[in-house]
C-alpha cells in the first residue's frame, strides 16, 4: 500500500502550488483525489465528502455523521467535521464553509472543483458563495501530479498485472464452445477475487468494493471488430475471434491486461491481422523511450500502419494513462505532445479490426523507465498461445 | 425495456422545454441522460459522446469513429456522426461545433453542461466556446423528468426487485460461520446474474456491463454499525449482526433490497434494535402517499425516532430516489420538501445503529401509487426469518 509519508508528501507538493498562487488552503471534493493524497477510501455518493488542508497545513475531513466513527477508526485524520445529512437540516455546504473558516480558508481558496459537482442528484451552492472566496481551480495541476507514477504506485501496479494474468489464463481456461461470455467472465473474476484476497487478506482490495474483472464486454465473433461493445452473454462458437479485458485492482491501481483470441485454428486471413497487430504494437514498443512524445509513439505506430497499407483496419489509438482510474491522461495519440518521462504507465493497446473478420487487439500496461519501459502485463502474446481448443 | 415511443415522448418533452426558453436545440453530454433520452447504451470513458437534437426535430449521435459501426447496427439514429480519436488530430468538440451548426443549434442552445465533463483525463473546450451560442443548462429540468417513473419503467424495477429478492436468497443461503464476506457475495453474485441471463437472454442485462450485486459493504459484526463501511472480506462469525445490499439492472434500472440479519439466535438487545427498525420502517411506510412531501415522510421516521427516545441509534435519512442510478433526487429527508407524487420511485430504509452492538437497516423500494405506495420489493422483513442457522 502507499504509505503516509507518501501522502503526505504528495500534499507537501499541492501546497507549493497552493503557497505559488497566494491561495489560503486548498478544498478537495473528488473522491480519486481524496483518495490520491489521503489515502482514505469511501463509498462517494450524493453526499459530499471534502477533504481541506489550510496553507499552514491543518487539515480536516468532512463526512456525513454517519461515516464519523468509521471515519476515525480507519483514518488518522486529526480532525473529522461532519454534517446530519444531504440534504438535511442545513446544507452541507453551509457546514462547510464554516470549517473552512475555522481552518483559515478564506481570500483565495484552491480547489479541484467550485464546489461539489451534480451526481445522483446533488444539488448545492458553490464553494466560493458559501465561503465568499475567490476559488482557483487546480484541477489541471492535479492531474499533472497524478502522472508521474512513484516506485510505491508502480509496484501497486505490477502486482495489479500478475493478477491481470492470473485472470486471464482462468478466462482462457474456461472459453469454450457452449460456454458463454457471462459464465466465462463470472467464474474468472470470481475466482481471481478469492485468490487475491486469500494472497493479501483484506490487503489490496480494501475500498475497492470491487475484485478482478475478466471478460470480453460483447467483443465476441464478429463482434470483435467494434472496439468497445457491450455484453451480450453471447455463446462462443467455434471459429470466434475475441478480444479480451482483465483488471484487478491492487488498492485501486489498475493494471490492464487484453488479448485477441481465437477460438479453433485461425484462418490465414485471421493471422495476417494477428501478425500485423503484433507488428503495430513492437512499433509502439520500440518508440518508448524518455524524452519521445506521447504522439511519437502514436506516430509510429501510425507508421506501421500506412507502411503496409493498412489503414482502413485503424479504430484506436495506441494507448492511454492508468493508474488509480483505468483510463487517465496523458494519451499515447497524436494529438497529445506530452513527453514522455520516467514513471509514467501506460496501456500499449494498438489493433486492427475487419467487419468481416473481427477484432485483433493486444493491451498491455508498461511503465516509462530512464532506459526505455518495463512491461507490468507478463501474458504470452503470440498466435499460438492465444488459439483456444475446439 | 423501454419502448421506442417513450424514448420519443421522452425526447419530446425535453424539446418543450427548448422551444419555451427559445433555444435553437439541446446537446446531452451525461451518459445516463443519453441513455434515458435515446434507450442508447455505451461505454463512457474520456472519449466524448454526445448527442443533439434540433428545435425542429432533426437529431444526431456523435461517437468517437471507432462506435459508429456499433452504433449503427444497435440503434436507429437517423444521423450517426464521428471523430476520430480523443485527442486526435482535431478536438472532438471543434467536430462537434460543426454538427451542431449544421443541425441549426446556435443562438442559443439548451445543454446538461457546457461541454464534457472532464472525467477520465478528458479536458476540452466548453460547448458556448465551440459554437459560440449562449448555452442554457437544463439539468434541473432534466433531473426533474427523471423524478416520475412511467408504468414501463415501475415494471422494469419490479423486475429487478424480484431479482433483488432472488440474490437475496442466496445471499443468506451463503452466509455461514467460517464462510467469507467474498465467498457468499461472489457467489449469491454470480448465480443471479448467470440466473437472470438464463431468463432473459441478454436482455435485460445489456449495456449495464453489470450483473447482480449482493454483499455486506463490510457491515459484518460491530462494523454493521457503520452505515457506510467498505468491504474487508471478513469470516462470518457465531452473533454476528449484517446488514446486506441487493441490486440487478434490469435494462439498467435498478431496485434496492438490504435486510438486517443475525447469525446465531439474537440477543434481546439486538431483538429491541431490530423490532425498534422495524418500527421507524412502518412508520415510514405509513406516511407515504400522494400529496405529503419526502420531508413529511422522513419526519414521521423521526418521530418515531424521538417517541421511543432512541434519536442517538439515528444515522441517515429515511430514503432516497431510484431508477438509472441507484441514488438519484428527491431524499426522503426533512430537508426536502418535494410533494410525493405517483410514480416516484424510493428506497425505505430507516436504520438503528449501535457500535457496541450492531447496525439494524432494512432498505425497500416502493413506486407511489394514487393512493399509498407499492412494494417493489417483496421479501421477508421479520427477525425469525432472518436470523441464519449458526
Amino acid at each position: 500500500m502507499i504509505s503516509p509519508q507518501e501522502h503526505a508528501d504528495r500534499r507537501a507538493r499541492l501546497l507549493e502550488r497552493v503557497h505559488a498562487i497566494g491561495a489560503s488552503g486548498y478544498a478537495l471534493f473528488d473522491p480519486t483525489y481524496i483518495t490520491y493524497f489521503t489515502g482514505f477510501w469511501f463509498l462517494s455518493n450524493e453526499r459530499p465528502i471534502v477533504y481541506l488542508q489550510s496553507a499552514g497545513g491543518d487539515d480536516a475531513i468532512f463526512v456525513p455523521e454517519f461515516e464519523v466513527e468509521r471515519t476515525r477508526s480507519e483514518s488518522s485524520f486529526a480532525r473529522v467535521e461532519s454534517y446530519p445529512e444531504y440534504p438535511g437540516p442545513e446544507h452541507p455546504m453551509l457546514v462547510l464553509a464554516r470549517v473552512a473558516a475555522d481552518l483559515g480558508l478564506r481570500g483565495t481558496i484552491a480547489a479541484d472543483n467550485d464546489g461539489y459537482p451534480g451526481i445522483l442528484g446533488y444539488r448545492g451552492p458553490a464553494l466560493s458563495d458559501v465561503t465568499g472566496a475567490s476559488v482557483t481551480l487546480v484541477g489541471e495541476e492535479i492531474e499533472q501530479m497524478l502522472v508521474r507514477k512513484s516506485p510505491g504506485e508502480v509496484e501497486l501496479l505490477r502486482e495489479s498485472g500478475r493478477w491481470c494474468a492470473h485472470a486471464h489464463r482462468l478466462l482462457e481456461q474456461y472459453t469454450r464452445v457452449g460456454s458463454t461470455e457471462a459464465e466465462a467472465s463470472l467464474r474468472a473474476q470470481q475466482e481471481t477475487t478469492l485468490a487475491m484476497l486469500a494472497a493479501h487478506g483484506s490487503r489490496g482490495l480494501l475500498g475497492s468494493g470491487d475484485g478482478a474483472k475478466a471478460g470480453f464486454r460483447g467483443q465476441i465473433g464478429l463482434r470483435s471488430s467494434w472496439a468497445h461493445a457491450v455484453a451480450h452473454n453471447i455463446e462462443f462458437q467455434p471459429g470466434d475471434v475475441l478480444v479480451t479485458e482483465t483488471g484487478a485492482p491492487v488498492w485501486g491501481y489498475q493494471a490492464e491486461l487484453e488479448r485477441a483470441l481465437i477460438i479453433g485454428p485461425p484462418t490465414d486471413r485471421m493471422r495476417w491481422l494477428f501478425d500485423h497487430m503484433l507488428g503495430s504494437r513492437e512499433a509502439a514498443f520500440a518508440a518508448i523511450r524518455p524524452g519521445a512524445t506521447c504522439a511519437d509513439v502514436d506516430g509510429a505506430v501510425m507508421d506501421y500502419f500506412a507502411r503496409h497499407d493498412l489503414q482502413r483496419y485503424w479504430r484506436q489509438h495506441t494507448g492511454h494513462g492508468a493508474g488509480l482510474r483505468n483510463h487517465e491522461a496523458p494519451f499515447l495519440d497524436i494529438g497529445d505532445p506530452t513527453p514522455l518521462q520516467p514513471g509514467m504507465v501506460f496501456t500499449i493497446e494498438p489493433g486492427l479490426y475487419e467487419p468481416e473478420v473481427g477484432g485483433f487487439r493486444h493491451s498491455d500496461t508498461v511503465v516509462v523507465t530512464d532506459l526505455g519501459y518495463e512491461l507490468l502485463t507478463d501474458h504470452p502474446a503470440d498466435l499460438e498461445s492465444l488459439t483456444l481448443p475446439v
